[in-house]
């Protein structure tokens, strides 16, 4: 049991005395970062602790971007449906967050722990695996999958035959020297699936920004939160938009209820 | 009334047929902005469906660089309670975005609309407004302030003598060319307080971002989430960092509590 | 500025000695209530530090069960998509209660804040309001409202003719002593604005709900949270029912979006 | 995949017609329920298609009583500190909401479901279970959490030596004959774990309440709201009490803060 006030971090510290006004973070000044860095460098100091090289900022970056929006969504609706009811842009944010699940936006820790699991079993958890090692966990996890009936995680989109955005964010990390392991394990992935299903499930968002994340180093417990934070930014841009259209009460219409329990005695519909 | 399944929208679109897979994020590819843009460009582009010029961009970026963390704020001690209770990352980051309140990271939207206000009323609503415009609408907003008992949101922070992110991020502004009239205004608002005040209350982060949103361009409805959206990576690395420690059940301790109703007849409490 | 471990409260304190375990809620023993008080007495007591008559715990009662449930609402359409989503009841719950807004469930508090204020005008605040009083309060209200071009919140609802919970509640509260100068106001606004607009919009939920609240001598503040608290349970009914219906990810349809920004070069479609 | 416009439910059904309006909620009018049933009755009822017995009701409003108020829990702290930031009420029983986690709160349902396993590995499903078949599935219990290490959840709290709400609760079920089996076995498990530990841990809240929800017959994934949404009147009406005492910022302060991270070259502090 832990009480209100008092904690211990490594992230930050407040600096306040004749001589400095500050906030350090991860032994950086601020006022520096502010000054010289990118939040992608900033975001990435304050979760590892080590600044990243150039090319993993950008890639980080680029990540984010990939998240920004993806048309009408579940977070963009719940930002309009929120506007339509009239409720603060911060409850629209908070709701948009919230909904993500296991099912929306959920796939990416648990393809994570896998690809950081069947690597660590095929022995190759440095950056020097062999084509071999990474094609033996590629089908382990296959495999394994396919003995459960349950789906690999990080493939696949019903909006699209193939996600577009997973091979352009491939392309940055590579060019960016990000690209590890994870991104190798994660397209053998795609082989080795199609192989056992007949048919190319292209990898989609959830699963290059598993990889990614696993490959800079960052905490694998913020894969979600790669995808969701940036998607606030859409959840806000469509609250606004629709506050603009004057919408009110977004609501399912009756006629695509149907209800399948009793009806008490005497009701005539 | 509207239903949930008819939206209108100029923020993107979805392309999937034989020749293309893509997301059109107001008029560019997706596939694009993550190969050549930046998250900040990506953002001011779905916010105004125009590209920012590389200096509002930086700046953008820089304005959430100084929002990242300032030690534990509420929305880190949320992100570190939650964990301490168990729950979801998610549900950390909503909770850490709903903190966001009147008075905590609040006062920009307001102050946002009072500079936007006073510049219309002093006839300085273009970028070629006037030294003596731009004092007008100072001394407006604070005499205003003044009659009413207000305070100027937007200055003063209890954990520094003077916020440091402020003068950093307003450094960058002006060397990126983003720092326009209600840059100016903000500067003179502080001299003018001042003057009022008999002592110099400097400009806080809540200030800086509003003037920023204004000079940018961006929708003012957008201020708090600028602030808010960055901070929630705090949220997330300080839930990781506790959930890192396994503290529990971060409680006020029954000493700290002072009962002042009744009590009943033969408790000898 | 308050710290995280003082608080003063007059709602309860915990007693934890050699001769008693107990939990004082507001000079009565938790245990007691468990054993001899219902729920809605609980709540009136915490919320008032006074027990309700028998009568006022009824009609608090009643108005919860008026609240519990109204088909697909957007409270229960947010329990039932989140659980396509794969997020736990708890998100589900949260984002239900965040739906609630200015439109959606935010009529009460405005509405008792303008029944409180045009009693007070009309010099009706007792419970001994004569007829004259409370209709000119009511002619108050409905002129004021037809000038501004504002509509008098509480009247009206999309899916009734008739909203048929306010005139049951009103019955349960009149049967039970607990109808006072609010209810009376309120169908006195009822005719006001039938003859204004020549044509009855009936009392809804969030009109009788407010009513009831200041009859009942509740906090204000608390008007709404007497709608979503208890809709709450709806949410989580539905979040159930749509698990068990195992759907997956509800989502809007691609041919109900229209898209009105600009295409890129090249685009087909 | 679903879609947002097509939904099948057998909770609810709005009827809009010449002869009649109304909401059927399983079977039953709304309005019926207001005038003659309790709100107890009404979520029984919307949660299991069956109407209670007033045993049951009474049983299932002892239960929301019990968890009413506890002094400052997280979930009124989290009340009290969002009215200090200037959030809505809204904002705040969200946040209170989410902050029901796995550690707090979140015991209930693996409670649930350790009981429901352990009495059908016993054969003791029915209503008829031997006092031996109860033992047994106790043992089992006790026995498989020391073989992993693992706590029995639903015993223990730290405010008490014996939580005063756990013996009340079971005295007005079994008074109301809502008690059985399960109630029968937590209190079989509570002498078993104090045969195991050799210090009697008293039944806390959460198994009570897990108890309850099995022997009433609702649905298990109801479990932790059945606290959750009864505890949303507290951090309303704690929201309400630190709103009138105007508190402002509530916060933790730096000297409770130790940074462990490193410093910048330069800092003096």
């Amino acid at each position: 049991m832990s009480d209100m006030h008092t904690f211990t971090t490594a992230i930050s510290r407040i600096v306040s005395n004749e001589t400095e006004e500050e906030l350090i973070l991860r032994g950086r000044r601020l006022t520096d970062l502010i000054r010289t860095a990118s939040f992608a460098e900033a975001v990435f100091l304050m979760l590892t602790g080590r600044m990243p090289t150039p090319g993993q900022a950008r890639t980080l970056d680029a990540a984010w971007t990939a998240c920004v929006d993806h048309a009408i969504t579940p977070a963009a609706m719940i930002g309009r449906a929120f506007a339509s009811y009239g409720t603060s842009p911060t409850a629209a944010i908070a709701g948009g967050v919230l909904m993500f699940g296991e099912i929306t936006g959920g796939a990416g820790e648990p393809m994570a722990r896998l690809m950081s699991g069947a690597l660590a079993r095929a022995g190759a958890t440095g950056t020097e695996a062999s084509d071999d090692m990474i094609a033996e966990a590629a089908r382990t996890i296959v495999e394994t999958a396919q003995k459960s009936g349950e789906r690999v995680p990080g493939f696949g989109i019903p909006a699209h035959a193939v996600d577009p955005r997973a091979p352009a964010l491939l392309e940055v990390a590579r060019k960016n020297g990000a690209a590890g392991v994870h991104c190798r394990l994660l397209v053998a992935l795609e082989d080795e699936l199609a192989k056992a299903k007949g048919r190319r499930i292209a990898i989609n968002l959830d699963g290059i920004v598993a990889a990614l994340v696993l490959d800079l180093g960052l905490p694998i417990e913020a894969t979600a939160a790669f995808v969701m934070i940036p998607r606030s930014f859409s959840t806000l841009a469509h609250f606004i938009e629709e506050k603009a259209q004057r919408t009110k009460w977004r609501h399912v219409p009756q006629e695509g209820v149907t209800y399948t329990g009793p009806m008490p005695e005497g009701s005539k519909t």
